[in-house]
């Protein structure tokens, strides 16, 4: 039973493999009559795509989407929204050497395993090329809460050890200021060496991303087994490369008291401190939502490495193509999209509480 | 649109109140002929219930569940299988006092805005005596799949700062060899000592549960959302009080460089490390699944508190009630089933894959 | 893969077996703060129970029903609604000549070889009595949607060759002032004559229901597949001995020409005629919705039948028991309350159209 | 909450309007390691495409399906099949007229109030071009069905008050044999003539579709809500211009006694009749499925009607256009494909039975 969809009533299903004609999506559910912005679509997925800057792949891809249905006039319909975005960059001899390969920390021994069959090419449908197709709905998604005034800020919040350790909010222009997209100017230079050192070395490092989320209605999340932070943690999880997952407090909680970790009301209904990160019993509280992603280190290396082949041979993996020694800075740009498309899809299931 | 099930095939949906008439719950779609263990189910009610030891809640409840439907003979025949548990303590007339009263970090705020109308007895919809329903179809799940070779190690990582720092399999009988649920017998009394004196501050304090599954057949998840450790995350944060997930390296991969985070294959498909988790594209490899989940600090404290009430104005909160200083301890049971009810649903999910 | 539940937004799951302890259900996603008439739930279980009338079956049946969980104070909090119907007549015993018997046209051996093991008492999971569960739910949606002024008229319209042969609304206690639920006084006495005779014989007879709902907001039900007489339909046919659906002109729209067929506009919105049956392209258009149900002739008969039995020989099959000799009478209620959940159900997934 | 997606484990989600860039569809869950027969797929489409025939509308469409993922080397890999069909006659300004107009019996004063905007050219989403990607799906869930032995008979049972009035099984040749796709050349000749002389007349006229389904395995449907024919039901009801639906005995049930009714059963558990259409307790019992399905004269007419625009005014419709007088001959392949899609699913959700 497949699991290519996500979100209840706006909901985004995707397909595509990573060197196919195309990959695409149909988002069902989206608000109808609502006017969309196209260049910002554009400009998340440029946020996202390949050859943005000298610290990330160098795959050449426009990732232009090409929406099919669901738009009239520039204006949603409540139809389904139907896209692709053509696979510009097929080389797919590239991979011919992949065939019979099972690289370490990678989905082809699983699915070859799972389906009894696999698109060796560039990842086939385990590529996170896939996301770029979270963005598309995700850029939708938040227009329309942008329009009712929620904001997101979601940042670079680690690179290996180099932490900025922050939970506070900031525009985008400054978030954008700097290629590994972490709103501290100085720690930004530190990481992005960190990054052309490890990229020299053929290595790859694992990232954090910390995602803020202001002026959210109270009220969103269902109980029991749809509290709002279990759907943004399966959200993330989603994501290709994520390892965990905490919201507000997080970890920290372990070892703190509760005379420590509850937080006060104040008697206009905000918290004194925010260690819930914006959600109390799975429904938001009105305070900023806070939570924080763990990425793993890219497993393609540009180094030699040991592995098998489908016949159980051992066979040594030679480190070529194009891949990022660190995926946390386009990776924001898929954090706030699933961010966003779980919040609006909140949104919308909070409108039927009340006949 | 109510969140109140989990699952897509074996699908569990609870309903009831801390302080109403039972609470309950039905499972549709358990696999049909399968015979029934009724004493196992009670026994991990009873590593759940309160009152089970000198370091939890007090309160006095048996937890006797009670078979509706959908077992004949002592065993399942595929129909719904719907069950109560009796509420024997319910004691309103301690809840008066909350009837107006917004409490630190619980959920009464929230549930006030959202539905209007809040049950305020024991925290009515909110309590974690919910999960006692997740215990009873965690049980049955767990033994289906212990029937087909899967086995559960679920015990205390940490509790405040003192950590056990472990990710092998232990044996029942070892977890449950001390009160906290710690295999280390050393460890074990400091987090019990440590848990003694957080009760006699009337304070609480957080925790962590590490939770390991082997001989998961490979091939359990579904591309791309409803990856394996996706919804074991999601399962993991609905429950009651945990702010964090991380499945095998977790935030610890942030830090790591993917020469060192890539787990090699040997010639038998196992892997040298297991920084996976057992988990590769979201799927199962066949190496043990691992994952470690975090619990803040019980929000109702034995100390006087700060809060509002709902017409807006400071009160002071008494600490009264039959409290856990540590949750962890009574929450393995409660890991364990939704590890269970996930993998089970997964293992299901998997038999369509083909024609 | 399971299918005890109905509805997306209000759903009902039910659970329990003709024979078991009792019946029950959980009601999720109920608008939270709504005042309910007890009284109001009860009557319409009076409707459908057993032993109502010299016509129906004798079986001796209070079906009360007792709610668990999700009201307070009389009204809905938003949380599920768990309830129970005690089995008060249990004579399993009478059935034990059943356990290896597959009755013509009963679900014996389907349930057997789909499952691999039955319950076998009055039919278990398959028998009708699991319908008073979605009366109870069935109720509850009516109240909602008369709080909003839609209103239904549910009536039998044939029984074997006699028919009504109306679509007009008629008021509740014109429809209840007869046995048969025929709103015509003299053609009700014809059918409860032929039901009486019919009866005598120890055999039953098919018949004909027709539902109509006013005052329906326009715009309920979803394109492409969830068009509003779809699941309608889907809502119908989902009842025991239920063999056809038809939505306004219905089967005689075949031999009609589109001049004909076609429901002319008034400017208020109205149409001239109604052969959509208050449906079009799957939406509400603010005129009555009218359908009409088929039922086939109770499969259980007071005479001696020919079958086979498990081990594949020969049998007869004494005709024993309690049972109805024409079930529309008491279908009513079922057909009505189907009507209402899938309704709300719609009324609710219409509010999130829009942002 | 929109409906764009039909099935639970294959499931078909399509999106796109008749005059837009393209329409096109998802099917996710679609068995894996399946070598696909492209010619097939595309003769499906061409039974049902426009223009194929003198009878049907003369609207020129190749309708080419173009897949873009989840087939490897000509086999599904068990990702979602994304795959578009170009809207090559795109003929906007034939609709100009239609943008304020509410035509008799359309989708058009339904959708503009439901979602406060509409594309109106030819019906946008609401017209039956949508039903091009159910034939995608539908041929593929066919090749599959067939592969393990199940085979479809599909026709033209009825036009106006001519009928064939058979529920047999023919071979696809027969069927193919003549214009309208009625298995009987003789009748098929009559309706032929009809056809043709109310397209003279600018008028159109109803019909009806039987199906029957041979070798469908045992225990395919789920009770008590998702029965095998209430789901049939469902998706023949989702079709454009369905007002009906029967299964097995169906409307003619309703005069029946059930000692008339009652399927004998043969010891090797064939019944010696067939009421209940192959579906016993919504479970499929072996013997062949059998359903018919009414179909209302198309409401686009060649001739002047009544109507009112969107301002309230009465106005006069111009018929012109290219439409069909009858649509059952094209529907033949519609209402397969929904079937076929179904019976797929419920055969897959049946393998989650057991352990």
């Amino acid at each position: 039973m497949a699991g290519s969809s996500f979100g209840k009533i706006f909901k985004i299903s995707t397909f595509g493999e990573s060197h196919g004609i195309a990959i695409g999506g149909v988002i069902d559910g989206a608000p109808a009559n609502f006017e969309l912005n196209f260049e910002m679509i554009q400009a998340e997925l440029d946020r996202r795509k390949p050859g943005q800057s000298a610290i990330v792949t160098q795959r050449k891809e426009s990732d232009t989407v090409q929406f099919l249905s669901g738009i009239f006039e520039g204006k949603t319909t409540g139809a389904p929204i139907g896209f692709i975005i053509p696979n510009e960059n097929q080389k797919s001899k590239d991979y011919e050497h992949l065939k019979d390969t099972f690289r370490p920390s990678h989905a082809d021994f699983t699915y070859q395993n799972k389906f009894g069959i696999r698109d060796y090419k560039g990842g086939g449908r385990s590529s996170a090329r896939e996301t770029a197709c979270r963005v598309v709905a995700g850029a939708i998604a938040k227009q329309m809460l942008q329009s009712i005034g929620i904001q997101f800020s979601t940042y670079v919040d680690q690179i290996g050890l180099i932490r900025f350790d922050s939970s506070d909010f900031f525009e985008l222009n400054v978030i954008e200021s700097n290629l590994v997209r972490c709103p501290n100017s100085k720690i930004a230079v530190e990481m992005e060496n960190l990054v052309r050192e490890i990229r020299k070395d053929g290595d790859t490092i694992g990232g954090a991303i910390r995602c803020v989320v202001t002026a959210v209605p109270i009220g969103l999340g269902e109980p029991v087994f749809d509290k709002l932070h279990a759907e943004l943690g399966k959200a993330m999880l989603s994501i290709n490369a994520v390892k965990g997952f905490e919201i507000g407090s997080g970890f920290d909680a372990i070892a703190m008291r509760g005379s420590q970790h509850n937080d006060s009301l104040n008697v206009d209904h905000s918290t004194k401190t925010n260690h819930s990160g914006g959600i109390q019993g799975g429904i938001s509280n009105g305070m900023p939502i806070s939570f924080r992603v763990a990425f793993k280190p890219v497993a393609t290396l540009m180094q030699k490495q040991a592995t098998i082949n489908s016949k159980g041979d051992e066979i040594e993996l030679e480190g070529k193509g194009r891949h990022d020694a660190c995926v946390v800075p386009r990776a924001v740009a898929i954090v706030e999209s699933m961010a966003a498309i779980t919040i609006l899809d909140f949104y919308l299931r909070n409108k039927s509480i009340h006949l």
